[in-house]
């Protein structure tokens, strides 16, 4: 039979997976949030993730459901489980990569090694985290964080202020780091599980900017122990498809998981053109448990930057007779978002033997398509 | 603004168009002849290609038309040229795709290498063309013929019998040929042209088995003749879009034309995992008048081999774990066919350093993908 999978959310992660449901012959259905969807041109359904009877419906229509993001809630989760739907990553394993808190509590009880953390409700419980860890320390949402948004820096208990509600926060050491890093694996519901080689993630504002695949000076150990980590995570919290995990390496060499997301994430995109099996086509196999894809590099360094912003008029296309004709080995990624400044509406991806030339190729691709221009004309 | 192509004809160039037009937010519509069809995703009209208010009313929608065969009537074609459509390649320059005798004709004008030809209408002129050519031609339909059909192989003139009705035949000497080759370019209006490396095409039973990019043995004379020879039909003839050649490579060292298609072709299919640039986004990019991407091989050497056939029940995704689990390297490209004997319902690309290595992985994952076997539930 044609294998089918419906996919919550339909934003580029959704999107990008279409290339490999074509070619795999995939039969790809997307609930999306609105007709104007990124992943628009496969959606079946347009409604809210919110509401139970819209989802489970949808659901019924394929053999697998998978996410493009983690917002659907747990009661929707558990009941299409119990109305014998194949949810993967299951609600089970989703759980960390929707509550931060629940996530630290769990990779500390694994013993993985994460960031000084604690659970605090008032400025009083803060003040004394700060206190002990040399007055800084991270406030975090546990949940909606996405992004930067949910999180800032503190350096006294009174910053958090207008976050404390009595609800639950999560305040974290602030960790020096030399670099981010982003260990990328998947993982199928009969076990198998594939790494991609451990990257470095360069974060500018609080989002991802450019991704450098594999990380430099990242063989031997250092990859071992990212794989390692990312590895028993997968294992130990039950997850099926992409599961990226977000570490910090430390100036006083150790590696920490940062965050968790359980579906194909941006610091992978760099693999649609630089590994042979990229984590879109990745993620399909793994949700419908089929046999895993090598993931190698393809070239010695790709390198993925993001194109925020865009035209001030227009769309992305109307850069790419300049873009194609300055790099024309660059390939373009477009999102199909009306641009604005700061926003995420594609990427691009370099590949080759030279690391400061796949730099340079990416990085120009990426300006000459996002720099916001007031007057376009003269771009 | 987004760029809308439209695509005449919904089989699997169309469908693998939109991966491409996917990847760089190109809104891409098809035509397709039933609703079914292997590019349905994408399909935004059904109907019949000949006819000539509906192909209108399509062309309306878009900003440029192109096509998946070269069957549309020269009317039709030249109707929406009329009508202010932008149509690539052009009627003038399809007609030679269209038509072999006119083919011959132009290309020999042109200085261009071709077999020894004939117009032929009768069994006397086929039969003095024989006596000129060692008893022995190839006789064919100048229209219509395709992967095979509408081709014959004569040693007498009363083989023809059956197709002398009164129009006029092709008949052309029996070239005794090393191997064949295939040399694709591409080319937009504005008069940019790109060549991918020449490749060698295996056939069997007269249909494309294997391709192997580039073709060994080729670097230097050969590949400048063959890339000259492309490059001059696409300019004289004013191709836009890809073009290919299909050459023979004879047995005393000359290459001569076989045929041409002016769309992607079955021998550019490794370019979608070989290239920096597939031929279908090198389609698109040349129809919409973009600056051309870089066509070089990302690997020593691509092999593309076709699936033929398929399981008896069922559908090439039921090979999918046996087939993955063997070659974790190998790219599927299923054209969501339905499966039966000798029906091209998908290829393979596998790329690597060794070029017995990869021909054995891309053999053996379509031989597991593409066999059939009546009891299926054996395999």
């Amino acid at each position: 039979m044609t294998p089918t999978v419906g996919v919550i959310g339909g934003g580029q992660l959704a999107r990008m997976m279409i290339p490999a449901a074509v070619a795999l012959g995939i039969d790809l259905r997307v609930f999306a949030e609105n007709a104007g969807a990124s992943a628009a041109l496969a959606a079946t359904m347009v409604g809210d993730y919110r509401d139970a009877g819209a989802v489970l419906a949808f659901a019924q229509s394929v053999d697998v459901v998978t996410f493009d993001h983690e917002h659907v809630p747990q009661e929707i989760l558990r009941e299409l489980v119990e109305a014998g739907v194949a949810v993967r990553p299951g609600p089970d394993a989703l759980l960390y990569a929707q509550d931060k808190l629940l996530m630290r509590e769990r990779l500390s009880a694994l013993g993985l090694p994460v960031p000084d953390w604690a659970r605090v409700t008032t400025e009083d419980e803060i003040a004394a985290f700060l206190a002990d860890h040399g007055g800084r320390g991270v406030l975090k949402t546990p949940r909606g964080g996405y992004d930067g948004k949910g999180v800032r820096v503190i350096t006294d208990a009174s910053h958090a202020a207008e976050w404390i509600d009595g609800d639950e926060l999560l305040v974290e050491e602030l960790v020096e780091f030399r670099r981010e890093l982003a260990q990328l694996v998947a993982r199928r519901p009969s076990g198998e599980i594939v790494a991609w080689p451990l990257v470095e993630s360069v974060q500018r504002d609080g989002v991802c900017a450019e991704v450098l695949a594999p990380a430099p000076r990242s063989a031997g150990k250092l990859a071992e122990v990212a794989s390692d980590i990312a590895h028993s995570i997968a294992e130990q919290l039950d997850v099926t498809g992409v599961l990226a995990v977000e570490l910090f390496e430390t100036s006083d060499e150790r590696v920490l998981v940062n965050e968790l997301a359980m579906r194909p994430h941006n610091t992978g995109h760099w693999s649609i053109d630089g590994s042979t099996t990229s984590q879109f086509e990745q993620h399909l196999r793994a949700v419908l448990d089929l046999p895993l894809g090598a993931t190698g590099c393809r070239d010695n360094w790709s390198v993925m930057v993001n194109v925020l912003g865009g035209p001030a008029t227009g769309t992305l296309a109307d850069r790419y007779p300049t873009a194609f004709a300055d790099q024309p080995t660059v390939k373009v990624h477009n999102y199909g978002k009306a641009p604005r400044p700061g926003r995420k509406i594609g990427h691009v991806t370099a590949g080759g033997e030279d690391l400061d030339d796949v730099v340079w190729q990416a990085r120009s691709a990426a300006a000459l398509l996002g720099t916001v221009v007031v007057d376009d004309q003269n771009t």
